[in-house]
Protein backbone atom coordinates (compact mmCIF):
# COMPACT_ATOMS: atom_id res chain seq x y z
CA UNK A 1 0.00 0.00 0.00
CA UNK A 2 1.23 2.81 -0.93
CA UNK A 3 0.55 7.02 0.19
CA UNK A 4 2.04 10.08 -0.63
CA UNK A 5 3.03 12.92 1.74
CA UNK A 6 4.61 10.56 4.78
CA UNK A 7 7.16 12.49 6.30
CA UNK A 8 10.62 11.80 5.27
CA UNK A 9 12.06 10.49 8.65
CA UNK A 10 9.00 8.47 8.85
CA UNK A 11 10.39 6.79 5.54
CA UNK A 12 13.86 6.68 7.05
CA UNK A 13 12.66 5.24 10.17
CA UNK A 14 10.79 2.33 8.43
CA UNK A 15 14.16 1.94 6.84
CA UNK A 16 15.77 1.24 10.37
CA UNK A 17 11.94 -1.07 11.12
CA UNK A 18 13.27 -2.99 8.02
CA UNK A 19 16.55 -4.08 9.32
CA UNK A 20 15.69 -4.68 12.98
CA UNK A 21 13.25 -7.23 11.72
CA UNK A 22 16.07 -8.64 9.43
CA UNK A 23 18.22 -8.74 12.21
CA UNK A 24 15.45 -10.53 14.68
CA UNK A 25 14.92 -12.92 11.52
CA UNK A 26 18.16 -13.83 11.61
CA UNK A 27 18.73 -14.16 15.57
CA UNK A 28 16.05 -15.75 16.46
CA UNK A 29 15.56 -18.21 13.25
CA UNK A 30 16.25 -21.23 15.70
CA UNK A 31 13.43 -20.16 18.11
CA UNK A 32 10.68 -20.55 15.32
CA UNK A 33 10.28 -16.46 16.16
CA UNK A 34 6.68 -15.76 14.32
CA UNK A 35 5.46 -12.81 15.86
CA UNK A 36 7.22 -9.48 16.41
CA UNK A 37 5.93 -7.02 19.02
CA UNK A 38 6.30 -2.95 18.62
CA UNK A 39 8.12 -3.45 22.02
CA UNK A 40 10.61 -5.79 20.84
CA UNK A 41 10.91 -3.01 18.19
CA UNK A 42 11.43 -0.41 20.25
CA UNK A 43 13.91 -1.93 22.68
CA UNK A 44 16.28 -2.75 19.64
CA UNK A 45 16.00 0.35 17.84
CA UNK A 46 15.17 2.58 20.42
CA UNK A 47 12.36 4.33 18.97
CA UNK A 48 9.04 4.56 21.40
CA UNK A 49 6.38 1.97 20.62
CA UNK A 50 3.91 4.20 20.15
CA UNK A 51 5.93 5.65 17.65
CA UNK A 52 6.52 2.73 15.75
CA UNK A 53 2.89 1.78 15.89
CA UNK A 54 2.00 5.39 14.97
CA UNK A 55 4.66 5.60 11.77
CA UNK A 56 3.29 1.57 10.81
CA UNK A 57 -0.01 2.49 10.44
CA UNK A 58 0.11 4.77 7.75
CA UNK A 59 0.16 2.17 5.91
CA UNK A 60 -2.63 0.23 6.92
CA UNK A 61 -3.10 -2.29 9.75
CA UNK A 62 -0.45 -4.73 10.24
CA UNK A 63 -0.67 -6.07 13.43
CA UNK A 64 -3.25 -7.26 16.04
CA UNK A 65 -3.67 -5.35 18.88
CA UNK A 66 -1.95 -6.88 21.96
CA UNK A 67 -0.38 -9.05 20.06
CA UNK A 68 1.86 -7.93 17.61
CA UNK A 69 2.88 -8.33 13.69
CA UNK A 70 3.84 -11.30 11.39
CA UNK A 71 7.58 -11.22 11.64
CA UNK A 72 7.76 -12.32 7.80
CA UNK A 73 4.02 -9.95 6.48
CA UNK A 74 5.70 -6.86 8.15
CA UNK A 75 8.91 -7.78 6.66
CA UNK A 76 7.42 -8.17 3.60
CA UNK A 77 5.38 -5.26 3.53
CA UNK A 78 8.18 -2.82 4.67
CA UNK A 79 10.50 -4.07 1.62
CA UNK A 80 7.65 -3.29 -0.45
CA UNK A 81 7.02 0.00 0.57
CA UNK A 82 10.65 0.76 0.50
CA UNK A 83 11.02 -0.19 -2.75
CA UNK A 84 13.42 -2.64 -1.87
CA UNK A 85 11.58 -5.87 -3.66
CA UNK A 86 13.21 -4.85 -6.75
CA UNK A 87 16.40 -4.07 -8.74
CA UNK A 88 17.97 -0.53 -9.29
CA UNK A 89 19.48 0.87 -12.01
CA UNK A 90 21.76 3.55 -10.73
CA UNK A 91 24.78 5.73 -11.83
CA UNK A 92 27.80 6.56 -10.15
CA UNK A 93 29.05 10.04 -11.28
CA UNK A 94 32.87 10.52 -10.33
CA UNK A 95 35.62 7.48 -10.14
CA UNK A 96 37.68 8.93 -7.77
CA UNK A 97 38.49 7.49 -4.35
CA UNK A 98 34.87 7.55 -2.70
CA UNK A 99 33.41 6.62 -6.16
CA UNK A 100 35.69 3.88 -6.15
CA UNK A 101 34.71 2.55 -2.80
CA UNK A 102 31.04 2.62 -3.99
CA UNK A 103 31.84 0.41 -6.69
CA UNK A 104 33.64 -1.80 -4.88
CA UNK A 105 30.92 -1.90 -2.01
CA UNK A 106 29.13 -5.42 -2.12
CA UNK A 107 26.35 -4.03 -0.06
CA UNK A 108 24.88 -2.10 -2.55
CA UNK A 109 24.10 -4.77 -5.33
CA UNK A 110 22.91 -7.01 -2.43
CA UNK A 111 20.41 -4.52 -1.70
CA UNK A 112 19.17 -4.26 -5.13
CA UNK A 113 21.48 -1.60 -6.83
CA UNK A 114 22.91 -2.36 -9.20
CA UNK A 115 25.52 -0.26 -11.13
CA UNK A 116 24.77 0.72 -15.19
CA UNK A 117 27.26 3.29 -15.59
CA UNK A 118 30.19 5.14 -14.43
CA UNK A 119 31.36 8.34 -15.49
CA UNK A 120 33.93 11.24 -15.07
CA UNK A 121 35.83 13.87 -16.60
CA UNK A 122 39.57 13.00 -16.51
CA UNK A 123 41.10 11.69 -19.94
CA UNK A 124 43.15 9.44 -18.19
CA UNK A 125 40.16 7.22 -16.19
CA UNK A 126 37.79 7.43 -19.23
CA UNK A 127 37.90 4.49 -21.31
CA UNK A 128 39.48 2.34 -18.26
CA UNK A 129 36.88 -0.82 -16.69
CA UNK A 130 36.41 -1.43 -12.86
CA UNK A 131 34.46 -4.11 -12.38
CA UNK A 132 34.08 -4.84 -15.92
CA UNK A 133 32.17 -1.29 -16.11
CA UNK A 134 33.71 1.24 -18.91
CA UNK A 135 34.32 4.84 -17.15
CA UNK A 136 32.11 7.29 -19.50
CA UNK A 137 32.85 10.71 -20.57
CA UNK A 138 30.65 12.55 -17.96
CA UNK A 139 29.68 14.54 -21.13
CA UNK A 140 27.79 11.64 -22.40
CA UNK A 141 25.35 11.28 -18.99
CA UNK A 142 22.25 13.43 -20.52
CA UNK A 143 21.97 10.57 -23.44
CA UNK A 144 22.79 7.29 -21.47
CA UNK A 145 20.28 8.22 -18.55
CA UNK A 146 17.71 8.64 -21.17
CA UNK A 147 18.33 5.52 -23.49
CA UNK A 148 18.82 3.30 -20.12
CA UNK A 149 16.21 4.89 -18.26
CA UNK A 150 18.24 5.59 -14.75
CA UNK A 151 16.42 7.28 -11.78
CA UNK A 152 18.70 6.85 -9.40
CA UNK A 153 22.29 8.60 -9.18
CA UNK A 154 25.46 8.49 -6.67
CA UNK A 155 27.17 12.08 -6.60
CA UNK A 156 30.81 11.73 -5.85
CA UNK A 157 32.40 14.22 -7.87
CA UNK A 158 34.22 17.68 -6.31
CA UNK A 159 32.10 20.08 -4.93
CA UNK A 160 33.05 22.96 -7.93
CA UNK A 161 31.39 20.37 -10.50
CA UNK A 162 28.31 18.94 -8.11
CA UNK A 163 25.43 21.39 -9.24
CA UNK A 164 26.34 21.42 -12.73
CA UNK A 165 26.77 17.44 -13.48
CA UNK A 166 23.39 17.17 -11.43
CA UNK A 167 21.65 19.71 -13.19
CA UNK A 168 22.70 17.85 -16.73
CA UNK A 169 21.63 14.69 -15.26
CA UNK A 170 17.93 15.95 -13.87
CA UNK A 171 17.59 17.04 -17.78
CA UNK A 172 18.38 13.20 -18.40
CA UNK A 173 15.52 12.13 -16.25
CA UNK A 174 17.44 11.44 -12.98
CA UNK A 175 14.73 11.46 -10.03
CA UNK A 176 17.32 11.12 -6.64
CA UNK A 177 20.37 11.82 -6.24
CA UNK A 178 22.26 10.80 -2.95
CA UNK A 179 25.37 13.52 -3.09
CA UNK A 180 28.39 12.75 -1.92
CA UNK A 181 29.75 16.45 -2.59
CA UNK A 182 30.41 18.34 0.07
CA UNK A 183 27.81 21.20 -1.18
CA UNK A 184 23.81 21.95 -1.38
CA UNK A 185 22.83 21.21 -4.63
CA UNK A 186 19.60 22.85 -5.72
CA UNK A 187 16.90 21.48 -7.86
CA UNK A 188 13.54 21.52 -8.66
CA UNK A 189 11.33 19.94 -5.95
CA UNK A 190 10.36 16.86 -7.64
CA UNK A 191 13.99 15.55 -7.90
CA UNK A 192 14.57 13.56 -4.04
CA UNK A 193 18.42 14.60 -3.18
CA UNK A 194 19.72 12.68 -0.07
CA UNK A 195 23.09 14.64 1.21
CA UNK A 196 25.39 11.92 3.23
CA UNK A 197 27.79 14.20 5.40
CA UNK A 198 30.16 11.21 6.99
CA UNK A 199 31.27 13.00 9.39
CA UNK A 200 27.46 12.87 11.44
CA UNK A 201 28.97 9.24 11.55
CA UNK A 202 31.99 10.09 14.42
CA UNK A 203 30.14 12.46 16.23
CA UNK A 204 28.08 9.82 17.92
CA UNK A 205 31.32 8.33 18.99
CA UNK A 206 32.55 11.31 20.94
CA UNK A 207 29.70 11.90 23.03
CA UNK A 208 30.68 8.62 24.94
CA UNK A 209 34.85 9.83 25.16
CA UNK A 210 33.73 12.67 26.97
CA UNK A 211 31.57 11.07 29.66
CA UNK B 1 26.04 18.66 32.17
CA UNK B 2 27.53 14.77 31.54
CA UNK B 3 25.35 11.71 32.46
CA UNK B 4 25.71 7.98 31.35
CA UNK B 5 22.98 5.62 30.68
CA UNK B 6 21.47 7.54 28.19
CA UNK B 7 19.86 5.74 25.06
CA UNK B 8 21.90 5.98 22.21
CA UNK B 9 19.39 6.55 19.66
CA UNK B 10 18.94 9.93 22.63
CA UNK B 11 22.62 10.75 21.78
CA UNK B 12 21.71 10.17 18.05
CA UNK B 13 18.91 12.68 18.11
CA UNK B 14 21.27 15.27 19.95
CA UNK B 15 23.80 15.24 16.79
CA UNK B 16 20.28 15.81 14.45
CA UNK B 17 19.18 18.98 16.93
CA UNK B 18 22.75 20.09 17.25
CA UNK B 19 22.87 20.67 13.13
CA UNK B 20 19.04 22.06 12.77
CA UNK B 21 20.34 24.59 15.28
CA UNK B 22 23.52 25.32 13.08
CA UNK B 23 21.22 25.38 9.99
CA UNK B 24 18.71 27.44 12.24
CA UNK B 25 21.48 29.79 13.03
CA UNK B 26 23.26 29.93 9.32
CA UNK B 27 19.51 30.86 7.59
CA UNK B 28 18.33 33.19 10.61
CA UNK B 29 21.72 35.00 10.84
CA UNK B 30 20.21 38.46 9.25
CA UNK B 31 16.79 38.02 11.03
CA UNK B 32 18.52 37.90 14.33
CA UNK B 33 16.38 35.23 15.90
CA UNK B 34 17.91 34.66 19.30
CA UNK B 35 14.88 31.82 20.56
CA UNK B 36 13.94 28.95 19.10
CA UNK B 37 11.45 25.90 19.74
CA UNK B 38 10.85 22.61 20.20
CA UNK B 39 8.21 23.14 17.05
CA UNK B 40 10.47 24.80 15.35
CA UNK B 41 13.39 21.73 15.80
CA UNK B 42 10.61 19.66 15.33
CA UNK B 43 9.07 21.15 12.03
CA UNK B 44 12.91 20.73 10.41
CA UNK B 45 13.92 17.73 11.63
CA UNK B 46 10.95 15.64 11.49
CA UNK B 47 10.81 14.53 14.68
CA UNK B 48 8.15 15.19 17.51
CA UNK B 49 8.26 17.68 19.58
CA UNK B 50 7.69 15.85 22.81
CA UNK B 51 10.46 13.82 21.87
CA UNK B 52 12.47 16.56 21.49
CA UNK B 53 11.84 18.25 24.99
CA UNK B 54 11.86 14.73 26.26
CA UNK B 55 15.71 14.28 24.92
CA UNK B 56 16.97 17.73 25.92
CA UNK B 57 15.66 17.11 29.82
CA UNK B 58 18.05 14.34 30.20
CA UNK B 59 20.64 16.81 30.22
CA UNK B 60 18.75 19.43 32.43
CA UNK B 61 16.78 22.82 31.94
CA UNK B 62 17.62 24.23 29.03
CA UNK B 63 14.52 26.14 27.98
CA UNK B 64 11.60 27.94 29.34
CA UNK B 65 8.54 26.67 28.96
CA UNK B 66 5.75 28.23 26.70
CA UNK B 67 9.16 30.27 25.36
CA UNK B 68 11.73 27.82 23.58
CA UNK B 69 15.34 27.73 23.80
CA UNK B 70 18.81 30.54 23.77
CA UNK B 71 19.38 28.97 19.89
CA UNK B 72 23.09 30.25 21.40
CA UNK B 73 23.33 28.36 24.54
CA UNK B 74 21.16 25.78 23.41
CA UNK B 75 23.72 24.58 20.58
CA UNK B 76 26.68 25.46 22.68
CA UNK B 77 25.48 23.04 25.27
CA UNK B 78 24.80 20.24 22.96
CA UNK B 79 28.38 20.90 21.35
CA UNK B 80 29.75 20.52 24.58
CA UNK B 81 27.49 17.23 25.36
CA UNK B 82 28.15 15.70 22.15
CA UNK B 83 32.07 16.23 22.48
CA UNK B 84 32.08 18.64 19.70
CA UNK B 85 34.02 21.22 21.68
CA UNK B 86 37.35 20.06 21.23
CA UNK B 87 40.25 18.24 18.71
CA UNK B 88 39.94 14.46 18.58
CA UNK B 89 42.87 13.00 17.41
CA UNK B 90 42.20 9.68 15.07
CA UNK B 91 43.80 7.02 12.82
CA UNK B 92 42.64 5.66 9.66
CA UNK B 93 43.31 2.14 9.58
CA UNK B 94 43.40 0.47 5.34
CA UNK B 95 45.11 3.03 3.05
CA UNK B 96 42.53 1.90 0.12
CA UNK B 97 39.50 3.76 -1.82
CA UNK B 98 37.43 4.54 1.46
CA UNK B 99 40.20 5.54 3.59
CA UNK B 100 41.55 7.57 0.90
CA UNK B 101 38.03 9.34 0.91
CA UNK B 102 37.96 9.63 3.92
CA UNK B 103 41.66 11.28 4.36
CA UNK B 104 40.61 13.86 1.59
CA UNK B 105 37.55 14.47 3.38
CA UNK B 106 37.47 18.17 5.02
CA UNK B 107 34.68 17.41 6.57
CA UNK B 108 36.10 15.67 9.07
CA UNK B 109 38.51 18.17 10.37
CA UNK B 110 36.25 20.93 10.42
CA UNK B 111 33.86 18.79 12.94
CA UNK B 112 37.46 18.85 14.87
CA UNK B 113 38.14 15.20 14.18
CA UNK B 114 42.43 15.46 13.28
CA UNK B 115 43.87 12.22 11.66
CA UNK B 116 47.18 11.36 13.51
CA UNK B 117 48.45 8.22 11.57
CA UNK B 118 47.62 6.10 8.95
CA UNK B 119 48.06 2.22 8.79
CA UNK B 120 47.87 -0.33 5.89
CA UNK B 121 49.56 -3.83 5.62
CA UNK B 122 50.32 -3.45 1.99
CA UNK B 123 54.50 -3.18 1.26
CA UNK B 124 53.24 -0.84 -1.38
CA UNK B 125 51.63 1.49 0.17
CA UNK B 126 53.47 1.56 3.34
CA UNK B 127 55.59 4.50 3.52
CA UNK B 128 54.11 6.66 0.82
CA UNK B 129 52.72 9.70 1.66
CA UNK B 130 49.00 10.82 1.94
CA UNK B 131 48.01 14.75 2.82
CA UNK B 132 51.31 14.80 4.56
CA UNK B 133 50.81 12.22 6.86
CA UNK B 134 53.44 8.90 6.11
CA UNK B 135 51.44 5.44 5.77
CA UNK B 136 52.63 2.97 8.73
CA UNK B 137 52.80 -0.58 8.69
CA UNK B 138 49.86 -1.61 10.28
CA UNK B 139 52.29 -3.74 13.30
CA UNK B 140 53.37 -0.69 14.42
CA UNK B 141 49.68 0.45 15.65
CA UNK B 142 49.44 -0.70 18.78
CA UNK B 143 52.16 1.13 19.88
CA UNK B 144 51.21 4.27 17.87
CA UNK B 145 48.00 4.26 19.69
CA UNK B 146 49.99 3.94 23.39
CA UNK B 147 51.97 6.77 22.67
CA UNK B 148 49.72 8.84 20.62
CA UNK B 149 46.86 8.14 23.18
CA UNK B 150 44.40 8.13 20.47
CA UNK B 151 40.80 6.87 21.73
CA UNK B 152 39.04 6.83 17.96
CA UNK B 153 39.71 5.05 15.06
CA UNK B 154 38.61 4.21 11.43
CA UNK B 155 38.60 0.95 10.05
CA UNK B 156 38.47 0.82 6.62
CA UNK B 157 40.39 -2.84 6.10
CA UNK B 158 38.92 -5.60 4.32
CA UNK B 159 36.38 -8.21 5.83
CA UNK B 160 39.05 -10.67 6.36
CA UNK B 161 41.43 -8.54 8.47
CA UNK B 162 39.03 -6.22 10.21
CA UNK B 163 38.52 -8.82 13.75
CA UNK B 164 42.11 -8.96 14.30
CA UNK B 165 43.23 -5.37 13.58
CA UNK B 166 40.17 -4.13 15.90
CA UNK B 167 41.78 -6.35 18.96
CA UNK B 168 45.31 -5.03 18.34
CA UNK B 169 43.70 -1.68 18.53
CA UNK B 170 42.04 -1.93 21.24
CA UNK B 171 45.20 -3.41 23.03
CA UNK B 172 46.66 -0.49 22.11
CA UNK B 173 43.78 1.65 24.14
CA UNK B 174 41.13 2.69 21.58
CA UNK B 175 38.29 3.19 23.06
CA UNK B 176 35.59 4.05 19.94
CA UNK B 177 35.81 2.36 16.35
CA UNK B 178 33.95 3.86 13.30
CA UNK B 179 33.23 0.37 11.14
CA UNK B 180 33.24 0.16 7.17
CA UNK B 181 34.27 -2.96 7.18
CA UNK B 182 31.28 -5.31 6.22
CA UNK B 183 31.52 -7.33 8.72
CA UNK B 184 30.67 -6.90 12.90
CA UNK B 185 33.59 -7.13 15.05
CA UNK B 186 33.46 -8.40 18.52
CA UNK B 187 34.86 -6.40 21.34
CA UNK B 188 34.72 -6.03 24.72
CA UNK B 189 31.81 -4.06 25.81
CA UNK B 190 33.71 -0.97 27.04
CA UNK B 191 34.52 0.03 23.79
CA UNK B 192 32.02 1.81 21.25
CA UNK B 193 31.58 0.80 17.96
CA UNK B 194 29.83 2.14 15.27
CA UNK B 195 28.67 0.28 12.90
CA UNK B 196 28.35 2.39 9.00
CA UNK B 197 26.45 0.79 6.21
CA UNK B 198 26.38 3.26 3.18
CA UNK B 199 23.55 1.00 1.50
CA UNK B 200 21.41 2.71 3.86
CA UNK B 201 21.35 5.96 2.66
CA UNK B 202 20.02 4.74 -0.69
CA UNK B 203 16.95 3.14 0.97
CA UNK B 204 15.71 6.50 1.54
CA UNK B 205 15.32 7.02 -2.07
CA UNK B 206 13.84 4.22 -3.73
CA UNK B 207 10.60 4.85 -1.38
CA UNK B 208 10.05 8.10 -3.49
CA UNK B 209 10.79 6.84 -6.83
CA UNK B 210 8.43 3.44 -6.20
CA UNK B 211 5.27 5.75 -5.49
Amino acid sequence: MKQKNIPSITINRLSIYYRCLEKIAETEKENGLKIVSSFKIAEITGINSAQIRKDLAYFGEFGKRGVGYSLKNLSKELKNILGLDKKWPIIIVGAGNLGQALINYKGLEKRGFVIEGIFDNSPIKIGEKLRQIIIQDVKEIENFIKKKNIKIAVLTVPATSAQEVADRMVKGGIKAILNFAPIRIILSPEVKIHNVDLSIEFEGLTYYLSL
